[in-house]
């Protein structure tokens, strides 16, 4: 078989240029005799890959008792032949956690109701579910290890440097979702080692700290050792609180990078030699990652789940403009990550019959991601069937509402599969493009890990989370609607110095590190639009004040009138969630906004020798207004590179530097009409029908 | 002019019925000179009758300092001649509280800046807004008084039984909203009168419990007089500290009414005789004016607000099946409190530009009302204008996406109100028509009033809220899709002996009087089926085992395999949230379903001698699967009035005896195609075009 690999563009087959096209196909659930059939349906809308979890629970019914081909459920060999045979490459997932709505999430019952002792357990020591296994636990490493030592070997045989049809192993299943969403993360005493001088958190405080008595200093304790430090289990209050919250975050992120190691380590040494791969469960667990993408290094890729509807719960059950924004950033991080994005779980049905997955849905979802920068996907789930006989956690049927039905027939959503496999297939030159963008964004890593606690600022609408959510609900959207498409730009990395400006939505803290980066991109002639805050404490939320003396130390404080009025650059009435002014503007500054009731100033540039800027905006807004879309063409300052008249269509331009592909969004249930620009000169005109990406070749 | 009245089945002009379409207009923002063409306007579309507040920071700018009529912005004269001179019915609202988006919420500045003490404070002790007052405090009261003094003779003389267009006088606006969304009910000191026999808690504990013993062994207290109790200030946890929870909102509830009547009373002592009408902010809340609509009698109509989109952050923006249920049953209540089910916000606009109301979204959220109930309502704004000078309270422009716009440019929008006026005039026989069912679903008060509490049962998954959601996303949801429309009876009322079953989803306390009303209900004959629980507390959450008993004591518990797998009626693989089992079945009883792998029975059913029977099902479903489709139908155990073969349009039948109207509702963003058969034997099929409701005269 050919070989299927990556770089930081694209995937590539004997390297050339091509999206992966990938479809969750469960051996153990779609009839044997009904494989071929499926797999050359699949195939045949334009797949080229499939993926299957290999459950343990299913392969070691009790334990040491290893099951592999006996009934046709257990016929891992015969699937990767066929798959071989047929030219479609695999991502195989041998866990040892599965999920895939299996019981006890493909684990085995045995291990889950006999080893009570490997599960995972709350700050406030409460054990979480019976599938939530504490990762590191001693006992769970070593029956993962004597499973691996039985599935590996099988699924070795069938790599493809050995001729075989898989590319990539996945290990384990959305790391992380078990402790997440069932009592926060793993505090397993055995496995974190508290009280232990050697223990796990004791070391990596140990090595954080040095002393105890800095950690002492900062966390407001008397602890004579790192043995004695535990989690801090209730809401953080303090600043110091946080810090220990995000301590023990930043210490089991660790811990998953180093589980990830151990997993990696044993597929390789057991002879399961193939790229690697894993998926986070959501798009705000990308950046829980980043340790572990650190510890892989170029063996691994890590992709991302894009759902949008799987039961009536969800914020909507259709693509939706605030869907098109989580999966951009979720894209745009992986790219920063190096990695082609990937969307490891894309939806090919739900769970839930109700509310429907219907066709005009999905190909909006797949066309929205496309647009957005998706490289790579995996139609979860492309067809399903039985499951094992009492393994499934939802009963008997695992047919998922998907395009090929349980019994094997062809439901309306093949249509949108077939429709997308063929546009990927006509225009493969885009598995190498890239979007044009009009402006920067920033991303602070240390914001998108604020989930759980905000850090310092949060009561004054100033902490990592408001931070985050502000980009997003106010930036880009505002963005998007003004046509002005941004891309996000990683703060630790160099900043480019194109003369597009970069936004920062910036919180209380920010990483000195960074803060040197943003001073050397001014310096070099960058202008940065920061907003609504400027840092004053570093990471360890300690005083930290390069860039606030770098911009002259301007005083900022909450400005609250009782009926605000803000003009910034001549645009009046922007409506803001909170609003910051400056008293005494720094030397040099110019004044750009005003809060009329209380005359504060609410926005000044300062422009410096070096031919840098820096604009100061003491706004916090989420896009409501058209004033929002007047803002932004004011702060960019420069025609973008499609103009379009109406801030309901998004118009986003990919380019591998010779053709082009307009996409134009209309996430909302109404036809839209829209009139281009181009940069170029030409002009267009398009009605989008609703709820709709029409693809334009310019 | 005509008489516009009410009763319990329409709105009614000189007696003949009609539906109420009211429009949004403020005659201190609409340009006075654009008045006339504006209303003619808005009579073309259809429309009969405009509202408009009557600010009263506007009309006594400081205090003491009434004006009427001095700029054209209080030319409130001028605007009632106008609209008696163009046969527009009026609602109007001298408040006293107004919110419209004006600074102090309408309220005077130097009333919310100048006496701090009549805002509104948390249990704990904290201030809430400046403009979040507290009702009843002496000062407010004695301020609005003599603005009452003012505006209320004004208003008089143009009631329609003085031959003027006023039909309606709404006292305040959203009453409770200015608390529940700022910090929760108003515990003013002074208002609620604690620490003082007289005062107004002590007072309402005292007629509540007698004696204060009886109080302190359900409160598990030491008090020893009422005076010394205060309201519940942390989260509850045990069930009696959900009992404080409950009499303090009970009691803040009768203050709501008490408060009502004296703004009515005052209204008729100052010659502002008409009817009298109030909005519920949000369908949850509609509930919490029990004691006002019993209090104020026939004299008052309550109506509620229906939005589905007003910024990004609400769920869904636009009509959704979830939107559709939840005014569903706030049309309901409102016919079962005896009114015509009025929406005194249907929206018009939204406060934000984005995301956009379309008109397709407008029109299938007007028709899904008229489908589901309503038969009054006021597009939120018709149209709107300039903010008076300084009062907006988001900057100088209140355009609010209205159908004609700030400066009175027509919008696109307009068309959707013109096609509805032109259906509802078209169809004006509709105004008296009523729904056909095909179950009851009985209606407890208590659960709808349980969003600040669960009451007891809460963390076994039985408290009222559990209860009042289950119903709504399973029962209702399940029975739309299958096809089986849901009618609505207060449980507290006779209940209807027409051979349609009555489901209850049912938590661990039930009203005494409901319980015996059960009992009733089944010795006459009728099939109760009651989910998940069997009630064992009454509305005081002491011991009453009415039910239970009558069911022949059954006991009941969860029931929580690894892997449940429910069937009932032959029905596999139903999903259910929560699962409850009996072990020993009520004598007589005959088992309807069973849990796998327990064995345990989920279900059964109990004839009685009467003929009556009761059904046990121990599921708490949300609709996801068909199988609950298929339940609906077994529990059913009849043909509907209309069968549906696509679970995705919901089917509703409405009829005056005579003429037939079938809404076909597709709140999805495909086109969908149904089949269907009515009762009749007619059969049609039609392609209902997303996001659209399908009027069909059968």
């Amino acid at each position: 078989m050919k070989q299927l690999t990556w770089d930081s563009q694209s995937y590539r087959l004997d390297g050339k240029p091509l999206f992966l096209v990938s479809g969750e196909f469960h051996y153990f659930r779609v009839p044997r005799e009904d494989w071929e059939r499926r797999l050359q349906l699949f195939r045949e809308s334009g797949g080229n890959c499939v993926a299957t979890y290999v459950p343990w629970g299913l392969h070691e019914p009790s334990e040491g008792d290893f099951r592999f081909g006996d009934i046709p459920q257990r016929d891992l060999t015969g699937f990767l032949e066929l798959c071989k045979q047929m030219e479609l490459h695999v991502i195989c997932r041998p866990g040892p956690f599965q999920y895939s709505e299996l019981r006890y999430a493909g684990l085995p019952q045995w291990l889950c109701d006999g080893y009570p002792q490997i599960r995972a357990c709350t700050a406030q020591g409460k054990l979480m579910e019976a599938f939530s296994v504490s990762y590191l636990h001693p006992l769970f490493l070593e029956k993962t290890r004597r499973w691996f030592g039985q599935v590996c070997p099988i699924l070795g045989a069938y790599t493809q440097e050995k001729g075989g049809p898989i590319a990539f192993a996945q290990f384990d299943n959305e790391l992380m979702g078990i402790h997440d969403w069932f009592g926060g993360w793993d505090c397993n005493r055995e496995t974190m080692g508290f009280g232990r001088e050697d223990g796990r958190f004791p070391r990596f405080l140990r090595e954080r700290y040095g002393q105890v008595e800095r950690l002492n200093q900062l966390y407001h304790t008397a602890y004579s050792s790192f043995a004695q430090v535990l989690p801090f289990p209730d809401k953080p209050r303090a600043d110091w609180e946080q810090l220990r919250l995000k301590d023990y975050q930043d210490f089991y992120f660790s811990t998953i990078a180093e589980y990830a190691e151990i997993l990696v380590g044993w597929f390789e040494e057991l002879g399961l030699r193939c790229q690697y791969m894993h998926n986070s469960a959501t798009p705000p667990m990308n950046a829980y990652f980043r340790e572990t993408v650190e510890r892989l290094g170029s063996r691994f890729l890590l992709g991302s789940d894009h759902y949008y509807n799987l039961h009536m719960d969800w914020d909507q059950n259709n693509p939706t403009p605030k869907y098109a924004t989580k999966i951009f950033y979720s894209n745009e991080q992986l790219r920063l990550m190096g990695y082609p994005p990937t969307v490891c779980e894309l939806p090919g049905g739900s769970p839930a019959e109700w509310p429907p997955i219907t066709p005009v849905d999905l190909k909006c979802c797949y066309l929205t991601n496309t647009a957005l920068g998706m490289k790579g996907s995996n139609y979860y789930i492309f067809t399903g069937g039985p499951n094992p006989e009492r393994l499934g956690s939802n009963g008997d049927s695992y047919d998922y509402n998907a395009s090929i039905s349980e019994t094997g027939e062809i439901r309306p959503t093949y249509q949108a599969q077939k429709e997308f496999g063929s546009f990927l297939r006509e225009n493969a030159w885009m598995a190498a493009a890239h979007m044009e963008s009009d402006f920067y964004i920033g991303l602070d890593w240390e914001q998108c890990r604020g989930e759980h606690y905000a850090g310092p600022g949060d009561e004054r609408g100033l902490g990592n989370l408001e931070a985050w959510t502000f980009h997003r609900k106010g930036m880009v959207i505002s963005g998007l609607c003004a046509s002005y498409v941004p891309e996000y730009v990683d703060l630790e990395q160099p900043l480019p110095l194109d003369g597009k400006p970069l936004f920062i939505a910036a919180s209380l803290c920010m990483r000195r590190s960074i803060q040197e980066n943003l001073l050397s991109f001014v310096e070099a002639g960058g202008h940065l639009i920061l907003a609504p805050a400027v840092p004053v404490l570093d990471e360890a939320y300690q005083p930290c004040t390069l860039l606030l003396e770098y911009l002259g130390s301007p005083e900022l404080r909450p400005c609250t009138p009782g009926c605000p009025r803000v003009t910034v650059g001549g645009i009046r009435n922007i409506q803001t969630e909170a609003l910051f002014g400056c008293a005494v503007l720094p030397e040099g500054a110019r004044p750009l906004g005003v809060e009329e009731e209380t005359g504060m100033t609410a926005a000044w540039r300062l422009d410096k020798p070096s031919g840098g800027a820096v604009t100061w905006l003491g706004l916090r807004w989420f896009h409501k207004k058209n004033a929002h879309l007047e803002l932004m063409r004011f702060l960019c300052g420069r025609e973008p590179a499609v103009s379009c008249d109406n801030p309901n269509v998004w118009a986003v331009l990919r380019t591998d530097g010779t053709r082009r592909m307009l996409f134009l969004l209309n996430l909302f249930t109404s036809d839209l009409h829209a009139r281009l620009r181009l940069s170029t000169g030409e002009a267009l005109e398009r009605t989008v029908p609703a709820m709709t990406v029409l693809p334009v070749e310019v």
